[in-house]
């Protein structure tokens, strides 16, 4: 299988696509077609697809359910756009998702439909959290990704992407150590106590914490649940509301619908995205804690909060994976095969060790440039599996949830042949 | 027809769904079907659309030639999901745009697939803008609107909107006085040119001028091809970019692909979205100019930059409409119609004056008050109608482009009569 | 006289004097006495000084009666750092200020000693007028100085010197244009009000407009007293504080005490300096109409709060200036040369006009260059003389106020002959 | 002797002074006199003077030198303002720092004349940190002060001065912990530099590090050297520069004259103010080594930077006090006094320990209520002390420098007998 062979097709994107385009640089391919964890280009080429649409397909590819409800719902002249009028795909989602997920995890929480994007998502709950305390400076952790949006990108870490703001003003958030910044003996989270509890430590009270259980761009970087119960327990005390960005960790990816589920604790505020809608479908909301609902009619509004389309996938997801607790058992089961294998693949690399959590796992080899090399020949032998960290030092694996676990262990094999080849290549060469 | 019947859906809104929610409160319906310039609702009962999903739906509801490309693309597994990869209707609809749209018009922009919200391009183009010229402050407009994320927010005028952010910083932006806001005998352009020639201003150097060619949300407010030329020319004096937001004007609505083409003007970065999809469907982009086109790979990114639906639409879209003149010339055929009618319906009204250009076109009635009286009449009998403005004062028409005449007309029928008979009850109640 | 005889001193300036200084360099003078309107340097040559410290001057140097009240002082051991702590020369500075200032003029404002600047009086002002209105945005306007810390800055206009904070934040000010920015025909509070009043024109709720009613730096811009009654009541009608910085202006330089009491406006807050001690001393303070000193006690503090040889010499110079109308009435016959004066040299030049009011006045002199050339010319006949406004374009008379009227007639015939000089000149050249 | 005498003079404080006055609450005598480390009030009262003007009366008052000196210069008709003309006490002034204080340590800073203010010079070095490097954000820490105009604001740690601003923007600042936030074991230096080599930790590359060596108000917390040295290498490989302010920590009050120079460090920017006239006239300067000095002339400006008077007193306090190591000896001598005895007065107050360094020491007695009442009780025997500290916890000494050791001694007896009798009656009405 040749990769290489560029398409016709890309003069055009040399031509007439932004330099800001990124993926189509590392994988080339012009793809046609997709189905469960399977991606097929232009060539007739398949590929094992370990990124998942950055978690955004953990449904996997046009699941046939989901795509059979979508076909009959627009056979039928169902509502594509509908501002944020009611309509029954919007209804039909709002009651099996209280029904299937917030009723039974004990939560109250309203959905806020925003813009269809994570950064959309993000963006309402800082405005909402500054709204409900009166306050401005919201926390945000090192490592954290939160989008690229001026008033999100704030909150986002990457000096690559704070970058993009070519110099305008990204204020009002305030930088803590997340869990094991310092390494693991260090408490950040007493150290973030005793700022805010010191009137003179220039830090001033803040509107809210802003978080991921689990940090996808910033190198599966798991919190430790202890450490995300004591900020809750400090946004608490300081009057400052819990934000919770459960964009790229919720939905399954870590186990349970949502990733803080295992810390018991509750946010006050929820931004979801990525594969909400199930099918890939740009779709977002934001959870919110009734008493912290009180934006006025339109007050955070948007051309396309009402993708119906995505409602009516979303519902057909939630119906079809969290009816009972098979979907989880079997996402538990992948995820225990993935963490074996990752070890077993870690122990041929000096220095790698495992990040992350359930099925947003990965290997921190240590540097960006062996990561990339490994995902390069990953590439080369029909997988496509990405990099995340700071230095882009941890191959991260985010296979569809849906994944056979055949094809999930092929994918395994082809990243275990690469990370050895990588490995012994640069050994070779520094002899 | 009594669209007060609220349907037992409601519940699960009141319960589940966020305060935040807004034209479901003017039109209280729950819809099911579209198609065209109607919509039906579950009980029914169908209602002529001059809203349009707010200039989103600018070829109606479920147009039949776009249905089909989607169903067929949807049935053959294509992708939904494509992040920035390369595919096959991607490639499509960039041949195709620059084929009908950029070459024809004269325009070399590259395209940059932002997240799919307009606010989401805005941001963008805020953040190359300072990128390209190293400068922070971005010259914005009364009355402008381009989204409420924080970056974008800071560049829209509406205090309402504004004041969504909860008192969080919305920077570097200044605002400058848009065409005829002092009344038509007032050059604003002068002005804001003597301001920037002044090195004691206190005004400093702009990135960019960001303004919309005809204000949506502002009030109809269309400015001047005169004021246009001299607000390039100012930038281009300055060493600034020039913006033109053509996510609301654009796409036909104001006759032209573009609305600024009339005014023969060049903008530097053109935003786009609600009608690029042509179904609806979430899609945005920004237009580049190839010399600005100084982006990393991601340095603007997101996830859902490649919604492959919408990219099949779009295209289809493009070839049916804008092949050939044909489209454009029933459009300002359209247009003209609609300015006879509500001339003589301003006629009726008190002090009432025509706003916009093209199919965006409304009243300004001199009150919000008589413009929601007026409105809410319309829903009454069947029309979905909406006020905008700063005071909310001009009732405007959005109606599809694609609307038939007789139905357009009967739509005004119904605009007149509501108009008439919320004059007469004033007048009656003022005696 | 020779003043390009550069004296030994001067090499210790260029080694260890910061780039920053900067009259010294059009001036290289070394001085070493001041009388009166009168400076020597260490050459025994002897000048004119019609700059007066920039306003700060105006009993000019070493007053008779002010010096032996400070020497007294001193040689009895007074207090000369005094924190805020009471002591006998601030209480008998108070009681004089409000017996012959404050009370004959109907003003119960009370006294903020601020850090010693008039910039840490204005830096006050901004602060408590957001405390009191718990709004964040200041009106400010074109050609301002208020003083160039990072707050204060924020509100001058000046590039040269807003450049000066190497692109940190300058916020939460919004520019607006002052009277006659855009010609003597143009109504710019009519402008400004209609801004206020637009809900979407973008303009935050003002906390305050702060303003100089003859603007120094800016070129001398004396605005309509209609124009100041205009402000005051568009910015009651806001719930905005109207704070007249009257650093430059006040203290009789424009006629009465304060440059406001001719258009009969009563601002919330007044920050004074320059010439408040009466004898070149660092003070300032903010006046505070009572139900807006709101402050805690050191909320806004600073280590020289308590000059006390300048409540010394302040006192002195109240008693000694201000006890009846003759000193009044002095300046004005003076300001009447002046203007006499300043005529019949504007005569000269071509395109020229007189700027200001009072003791505060000057020539536009059509262009920076030219400006400096007739200030040039002064300088080596023994006048000290700047210039001002945006373009450095205006040559700015600040004679002490207490100049004996031959020596200010001296003067004149100095900036005649020099003005008279610099034109012949360029006609020659000219041709 | 009864300070509770209230004279009569004090009603003019509560008709005409602003609320912000703070130490004449503590105070509440009207002082009349004052020499060496005594006060006089208008009762003929005397107080022993530990205070110091905060540190800004480092030679006492009145010194009889200085004062001789100070009327010499006005008696001749000396400059008082002279802008930044070059002028005799000015030229002298520098050469005397240049070979006393700069030379022998090897400094080739150049001086910048602020405005006369601690803050005005801090605002000075921030702006021109940022104006050097190109970037924007400034490293400030916890329990740092800097002053409270809005740019050296943001600086500040303290929230009572923070709040201020009266939620005006306070920008561009990232606040990290100092040394011993954390307890004594965690290196706080070498967190930060793990959050500045990270490149996803959200911290812009900074401008700068803005410091104290021993923290004033926020407790008199002395950094380690070796933790001064580290962040000098920390800003310096990540291109920042290093801004230590010596406004109260300076001009020999900790040993040296710098109070980094035990640290062996060379800081880029020095901002001194405070003790730096000598007399406790207003002075201030900004200490930048020439590579930095890129201020365009009167970039950064101000009426009272050429304080003459000041000139005058510093440089015969250089002389008299720097001219060999006399006067250096004495203070060590003193301030191992002053260690002694406050170990004394500590020992007999639970949990009471030691802060500080050199003649600015003083006793964290744990609670601001009990160092409140500690210094109430000093004040009714006559000794004028104070308390820093986030929660006014430290009882801090900062006599003059040149106090006889007899009368340092008498004013600790008074400080050890009034910490006894407070301590007592604690331990009486627990019981």
């Amino acid at each position: 299988m040749t990769s290489t062979v560029i398409s016709a097709e890309t003069d055009i994107y040399a031509r007439r696509e932004s330099a800001a385009r990124s993926y189509c640089r590392s994988f080339p391919a012009s793809f046609t077609q997709a189905q469960g964890a399977r991606l097929t280009d232009d060539q007739g080429n398949t590929y094992i697809d370990f990124l998942a649409g950055c978690a955004s397909l953990n449904y996997g590819h046009n699941d046939p359910d989901l795509k059979a409800a979508l076909i009959e719902h627009i056979s039928a002249d169902g509502l594509a756009h509908g501002l944020d009028y009611h309509n029954t795909p919007k209804a039909d989602f709002l009651k099996t998702f209280e029904r299937l997920i917030l009723k039974p995890r004990g939560l109250d929480h309203r959905v806020q439909f925003t813009g269809p994007t994570g950064a959309n998502a993000v963006e309402a709950a800082l405005k909402l959290a500054r709204k409900v305390t009166g306050r401005r400076t919201v926390i945000a952790f090192t490592n954290g990704f939160h989008g690229v949006t001026m008033g999100a990108l704030a909150a986002t870490g990457n000096s690559h992407h704070r970058g993009g703001a070519g110099g305008g003003s990204l204020t009002d958030v305030v930088r803590m150590p997340y869990d094991g910044a310092f390494g693991p003996e260090v408490d950040t989270a007493a150290q973030i106590e005793a700022m805010l509890d010191n009137p003179s430590s220039g830090i001033d009270a803040p509107a809210a914490f802003l978080l991921e259980a689990v940090q996808g761009e910033g190198g599966l970087n798991a919190a430790n649940p202890e450490w995300l119960r004591k900020i809750e327990r400090i946004a608490r005390k300081h009057g400052a509301l819990l934000i919770v960005d459960d964009i790229q960790a919720g939905i399954g990816r870590t186990g349970g619908f949502f990733s803080f589920e295992e810390a018991g604790i509750t946010p006050d505020l929820i931004p979801m995205a990525k594969s909400l809608s199930g099918f890939g479908l740009p779709m977002a909301c934001l959870l919110v804690r009734p008493q912290h609902d009180i934006w006025a009619p339109a007050e955070h509004n948007g051309t396309f909060r009402g993708n119906v389309h995505a409602f009516v996938t979303a519902r057909a997801a939630l119906v079809k994976f969290w009816s009972d607790k098979g979907f989880q058992n079997e996402v538990a089961d992948k995820a225990a095969l993935l963490t074996e294998r990752l070890q077993r693949i870690a122990a041929i690399i000096p220095g790698a060790s495992l990040k992350g959590r359930g099925m947003m796992q990965g290997i921190d080899v240590g540097s960006g440039e062996l990561a990339s090399e490994i995902c390069a020949r990953c590439y080369e032998d029909g997988l496509i599996i990405e990099t995340s960290g700071a230095h882009d030092e941890v191959v991260k694996v985010l296979a569809p949830l849906t994944i056979e676990t055949d094809l999930l262990a092929h994918g395994l094999d082809i990243l275990q042949a690469a990370a050895g080849e990588s490995v012994c290549v640069r050994a070779l060469a520094a002899e």
